[in-house]
């Protein structure tokens, strides 16, 4: 077995999931995460905790929803499993990225909804969602296999806790911050973060941390005004989406354009009444990514990008007793700041053209 | 998508586990069971069940037993997930039938302990086990892949409405009889079958039956004397093993000898106390299946054999109130009744050179 997989196996184990003997853990395995479900099970087995494994696969999904009627039922067996669960970690890795690009948006809705107390036991254990390398996701990045492994594992097998000091920094300049302003090509945008927790994405539980690679600080903006334009390309529902420009206004999406894929951003903002809202501010930070993907695990972690999701606001970034945006969706769009682009945190600059203030070469 | 996936996907459902509207399934999926495991997502989404797959690698299984220091703690969300389960449908389907062959036995048997109330709460399922026809079962029995899938598919996919029907005059027969005696080269034993009831194993939960294919009558005898000669070779243990011969007293095992694999047989009746015993008398009664394939799941119900097992018997055989012989193992052998051979009931011969008294060209 090629010594990355172990490593990775070990970080997610150890780093990310912090597992303990006497763990109940389920794995979820994606068709091609087969090398990866081995090495987590191997380190599971050394730490003691016990192991379920679930079958991921798209394909079979759509065959699923497809033959279904609509009118479903909860998973209450699934249910079962993840309450009494400890730890979930997903293995990401499936052979055909749009396996279930057919299956009608409302099928996949109907069934989400059925299963939201499924969904809701999952969060509430210490999950991870990390993927296996495979082909499937060295096409979508129109990359080489072993070129692709490369790059995923050097965004993946990084000094974690090196990364965690240095987004401490961000982290303590936005929870002691009012207001952050973005501005770069297209982009002038102010958002107010008074009373908020920014979250320091380090890859593990122990930071309210749940994807691997990670590598951000995000925040959950109180209100937000001005122009954006996410100038990285990407996917989204099975469509390319090409320099979104939003209008925001208090918080909410007032209008919006695309060179791309407008009429899939539409639908994104029209899907409920959060959709419209700015859920999340986030600065990728992790330098091990240095290219887009079109694999938002990855491309909102790039170094020298910053993204906003419109709907869903995480919980850990608000003050205690606020809840955060409701909405079905969290989609992020990520900009490229590294060239004529500035953040301020409080009218003072701490990130310009992709340095931050206490790099080399920060130029204030 | 081969029809006959799809076939074997609406048998199992629907025929073997009677799945009906808002039954929570879960669905373990060997490593290359995938193609089975779409065609009954397919099925069960028509049926309006709900789904969980789980992923079932000997592989995996390895590297967590190896890895593991032997304490095991049992797998409470695995527990909790079969508790809340109604139907259990295994497709097997491996990538190398030996993937556990260097795990040692007492490392197996310490987690099968430890996991004995997860074991119960399966079998308290409409619990099913199939196949999928892969090439690691094509190789363990010597045939091309798509020799193999014709023949898989030829055992599978038979009128079991039929089948049921035939096997229940061989029912009949041994519900009705107080002994059996048996007959074949190297081979004279008779078995008290007073009391107990057959089971009419026609690949459905609705019979009792939870193994597709199946197409056999098992009892479990009261008492076995006599001597038995298995000729048809098998692998156990993942070693060869020919030509075995018991020497039965009173149901149990007194002696033993066999041309090849003698030790392996040793190691199985010393496992407890309950290993010696016979705990099933079995008549194969399956035409579709006409060769050795080396797969009990098969071989047990070919046409023309019969089978005893050491071990464990099954409860569906046994007077209300009597509990069977406990033991951890159940181990199959089988013997060919086509030539020389009778099984009588009450001295009358029921089967003679593999015919049935019903059939024609049966010689009474």
């Amino acid at each position: 077995m090629d010594e990355r997989v172990r490593e990775h196996a070990a970080i997610l184990v150890d780093w990310s999931a912090r597992v303990e003997a006497g763990d109940d853990v389920v794995v979820s395995v994606g068709p091609d995460a087969h090398q990866l479900a081995v090495a987590v099970a191997e380190k599971l087995g050394e730490r003691g905790a016990t192991l379920l494994t679930t079958y991921d696969s798209g394909e079979l999904r759509r065959a699923y929803l497809h033959a279904h009627d609509g009118e479903f039922e909860e998973s209450g067996h699934e249910r079962a499993l993840l309450e009494a669960a400890d730890v979930y970690l997903s293995l990401g890795g499936g052979r055909n990225r749009s396996a279930t690009a057919d299956v009608p948006d409302e099928r996949r809705r109907d069934h989400r909804r059925a299963n939201r107390a499924v969904r809701e036991a999952r969060y509430d254990t210490r999950w991870i969602s990390t993927v296996h390398p495979t082909r499937a996701l060295a096409q979508a990045a129109n990359m080489a296999t072993e070129e692709y492994r490369e790059f995923a594992y050097g965004a993946i097998l990084r000094d974690w806790e090196a990364m965690a000091e240095e987004m401490a920094r961000m982290k303590r300049l936005l929870d002691a911050g009012s207001e952050l302003r973005l501005v770069s090509a297209g982009t002038d945008l102010r958002a107010s973060i008074e009373g908020r927790s920014a979250v320091n994405s380090a890859a593990s539980v122990a930071y309210d941390s749940h994807n691997l690679p990670s590598g951000e600080v995000f925040t959950a903006p109180a209100a937000a005004d001005g122009e954006v334009t996410f100038d990285v390309p990407m996917t989204l529902r099975g469509r390319p989406v090409r320099d979104v420009r939003l209008t925001v206004e208090d918080g909410e999406v007032v209008d919006f354009e695309a060179a791309e894929g407008e009429d899939v951003i539409a639908g994104i903002l029209d899907t409920d009444a959060g959709a419209r809202r700015i859920g999340e501010f986030g600065i990728g930070m992790n330098r091990g990514i240095d290219r887009y993907t079109d694999n938002v695990l990855f491309d909102e972690k790039m170094g020298d990008t910053v993204h906003l999701a419109v709907g869903r606001a995480y919980d850990a970034c608000l003050p205690d007793g606020e809840s955060g945006n409701e909405s079905a969706v969290h989609v992020d769009m990520i900009l490229d700041v590294s060239e004529a682009s500035r953040l301020e945190v409080d009218g003072e600059v701490v990130q310009r053209n992709g340095r931050f203030r206490w790099e080399e070469g920060f130029d204030g």
